[in-house]
């Protein structure tokens, strides 16, 4: 899994049926500081995140082992809502 | 998911036989403010799309989730046409 | 998928039992103008391809979904021998 | 499989219900020598692995093939600790 | 699949008991000329491949599908030994 931000929402109204009702976040990938870096990624939301939180989302198949996404052409699922994270003893993101 | 710009269309005559009919389109990955950035991939269309739109495609084995994917050797597909995006409460992108 | 051109060929008389029979074929990216660019790969050959053709592949779980690869240790199949494509309406590779 | 350090862990109470009970890993990959190189990855524990241990995590649809993970949204999953690795006839890394 | 030079092996004794018997190969990824390049990558073994040989690996889900992988957390698998290669007509490499 990757560490991400919500930044922002995508809306798209003409899509693959079985898409209907789920929500579309645009990520950005966060470093250990929580600090912004490189790719940006649309998901899926499974847990009902909000812009600036940060994220976990998983990424393949296993994008699509949850009720909201299961058999759907979903690639990237926001899967949990990051509380606070720790390096070598010290914390080093506390929502 | 990842954003990107419909740029064109391949054709491709002699194919595994489970390809046909489906529409093959290139695509352009975009960045936040909707310009061009990077990779091309070719995907197959779901939806319907255009060239010059710009859309949503899944990746791996979430590609062949769609009707007209289905079980077929397809590593991308457009599954939404995208209207609109924000980032922090800005309209980034508004077709 | 991607578009690539047939550089090469690969043999390997010792493998995995169920790859007998399967072509290995050497492949790199192409740009836009059909010119070399980047990674190197070996996919199998699903549509009797050539060398110094231009092909579409897919990779993962997808290069599985052909008669050729089903149930088989691959993950890159060349499932389409691309004729021609455009880009905004200038054809841009024509075989 | 990527060689990788555990360097933290995240907690994140608000998830996927069937992610209950599983401990999230912060890994960064290291090269030949052990040394921390590039990537961080966050992958679910299926051995007991320990923040300090080298170990072996296995991405995509693999990481779902273990009694933890199994049908979890889960892209990325511990499945080995390491004890040591060599190159050449070299021990490189002993724990 | 990629071209890569078995340069190690990996000892892990704690793992996943699925993994139990597999061999864990260190490879490093060739160009064309057989010189090293880029990425090193741990792979589980089924055709009892050899340190200094040159393999084809697979990853993701089609590294399962080989009798010694199949339903374990093993996401990279050395299917095939490498005999030799040709570009253009000319033999790059030759074991």
């Amino acid at each position: 899994m990757i560490l991400a931000r919500v930044v922002g929402t995508v809306v798209a109204t003409r899509k693959e049926q079985s898409m209907e009702g789920l929500r579309f976040m645009l990520l950005q990938q966060v470093d250990l500081e929580g600090k912004p870096k490189g790719a940006f990624v649309v998901a899926a939301d499974a847990v009902g995140s909000g812009v600036g939180e940060i994220v976990l989302y998983a990424s393949g198949s296993s994008a699509r082992q949850t009720v909201a996404t299961d058999r759907r052409p979903c690639d990237a699922v926001i899967m949990a809502i990051v509380d606070s994270w720790e390096v070598g003893g010290k914390v080093k993101y506390k929502k």
